[in-house]
């Protein structure tokens, strides 16, 4: 049995460190003392180059075999935004009226220490326990996660099930875990057309006519009705630009930007291919750029995600809500590995200033973690 | 009977004034002092202030009682534009293989020297014959012509028709008269809706969906099929902006600006109602702004049009064609007093580099607009 760790001071020592995606900081530094204290083997990884890197990410392991539960989660956190609108230092970690505040404090170093006191409190006698830890989920998330996934999927790290720490109660800690997300896409619609002038529109192409009836087409479509554990499937058009200042002139392009967030009903791939369609049947001068930045994905309900629910009942007397709402994580990336649910603190203040949780959260937190590390492992 | 005026040197004199809108730099002085020497009396009004005049403007009347016939035109000119483009210095007036080249030969320089000469040659000896000049027609048109008309109103020098010399024909002279013309509004429509992030529409009200939504009803209207004399109205919308870098985000506002063409079957104002409505029935965040540049008119085919057609066909045995095509000129104002038709030199290289008329033409000219003084006043 090692020594107890206390959440509230180590969320605080992380907070110390301003790790404001990419940077580091130091932050995951004072995660490796830690785990290697209480007998975990640490493998850390800087990869990438500015301006997205260098990135900081660490995997660290006890024990060996099956089953292998993950905790995952990041170090990063956004910037300090108005600094003004803030009561106190950003990155002091104070503690005010029961509250912890500081930036990172809900959004994720809270969630992150109480990994690290729950497994301090339950290390596994069979089977293993690991860390997944990136320093740019904030970010571009292309030097984080997703190697570090290789990296344990090529040197035999591959867990049996993952639980990432994000924000995701609402009101009160455990009233939601997330047990799949929506995916997204951006798309930018171009359509060249032929400039003129608008006295004489038939010597004229005008690439808004054409813009305006592809997005009335797109918005138009009812992508679906939502599942059993998915909202409807949705999208918003989230930038128009023509840049024509000339009131009687035709302009000769025009371009849109959309973001769809779509359910296990869609792929990205077929989404895109779908406004290609649109776009073409329009007119011959549309170009269609899309990204997507992940694909939907479920964990369906069952013995994983009840052992949460049972654990944050036991501890909180919540019944927790299953949902699949909100915006992305790198539970996008893990689902390729194994199974993956995330549950954390409350999230109302994540990304704002004064970002809080309260203390008793951070131990009620602990504890629900330090329960299912219980249960999986029984 | 005066002297004879030659079309060619008169315009020279014109082109050699600089005179780029709202400027004078002399223009109207030549043609103050050439009307005086035959006969005419002139009143010369400066109005506006900085930067949109001080507009030069010029009256000139010969002979009292009707019937009253008068030209009508514009001494400014729209700038160089590309310098280099020109083979010759813009304002040299240059003859080059029988062509007159400079800015201002074919709008409008040359028409008014043809005004002129063709006057010298048949001052009437009953009724009135009148020049109304400006110098803002290629401007704001707010100091020029408009007061001008309230000025010949107060004064008692309504006319009985008017000419004016825009550069009307096309391919050769005297293939088309301008009859009327269509009118024209902007209009920039606003929509303030909600800002949110893309995950969470439903938080968020999309001004660009509504905006999207109000731009398709309005360009899938058809406003009219056209009639007898005119084109069917047409809209276009101009410009977009919404100004969102933000993939995740939904915008607060989205902004367009359209412009309709629209002939006798409109007027500007029922058409900013029609764009309020359809725009209220999308949003309550929609606000609606517009600028009527001209409502539309027609000066019916009849005896006067019958004139100039007879005087073309006399004189260079072209069958003129009764248009209403094109943009706006200030006969849109001029229709308020009398009944307008317009005129003029092939116009096909007016606005641009190297802007020129055919020396014979000028000469044609002449001999049309001094037909048409002598059927009229016959």
């Amino acid at each position: 049995m090692s020594a107890a760790i206390d959440p509230l001071a180590l969320t605080r020592a992380l907070i110390h460190c301003p790790s404001i995606t990419p940077r580091d900081e130091g932050a995951q530094a004072v995660l490796a003392e830690t785990l290697e204290a209480i007998g975990f083997k640490v493998w850390r990884h800087v990869w990438g180059e500015a301006p997205d890197g260098p990135v900081h990410n660490l995997f660290a392991r006890i024990g060996s075999g099956g089953p292998h539960f993950a905790f995952a989660g990041h170090t990063d956190v956004v910037p300090v935004g108005n600094r003004d609108g803030w009561s106190v230092e950003p990155f002091a970690a104070e503690v005010r009226n029961g509250q912890l505040v500081g930036r990172g404090a809900a959004d994720m170093k809270g969630a992150i220490a109480a990994f690290v006191a729950a497994a301090a409190g339950n290390i596994p006698t069979q089977g293993s326990l690991s860390f997944v830890i990136t320093g740019d989920e904030e970010g571009p998330a292309t030097f984080g996660t997703k190697p570090l996934l290789d990296w344990m999927e090529a040197t035999g790290n591959v867990p049996d099930h993952c639980l990432v720490g994000e924000p995701t109660s609402r009101h009160r800690l455990g009233d939601m875990v997330k047990i799949g997300r929506r995916g997204s896409v951006n798309v930018w619609i171009r359509v060249q057309g032929a400039q003129g002038h608008v006295a004489y529109p038939h010597m004229a192409d005008n690439p808004v006519r054409h813009l305006v009836n592809i997005l009335h087409a797109l918005q138009a479509r009812e992508l679906d009705i939502g599942n059993a554990w998915f909202d409807p499937s949705n999208l918003e058009v989230t930038d128009m630009t023509v840049g024509n200042p000339a009131t009687n002139v035709i302009p000769a392009t025009a371009e849109a930007r959309l973001n769809i967030r779509f359910n296990d009903e869609h792929t990205g791939a077929g989404l895109v291919q779908w406004i290609e369609k649109v776009a073409a049947r329009e007119t011959a001068g549309a170009s269609v750029e899309a990204k997507i930045s992940g694909e939907a994905f479920l964990t369906e309900p069952g013995d994983f995600s009840a052992l949460l629910a049972d654990a944050i009942r036991a501890e909180t007397g919540v019944e927790t809500e299953f949902s699949t709402s909100g915006g992305t994580s790198d539970a996008r990336f893990i689902r390729r590995l194994c199974p993956v649910v995330e549950f954390g603190l409350p999230g109302q203040s994540m990304h704002k200033v004064d970002e809080h949780v309260a203390v008793d959260d951070l131990h009620a937190l602990t504890r629900i973690y330090g329960r299912i590390l219980r249960e999986y492992f029984a």
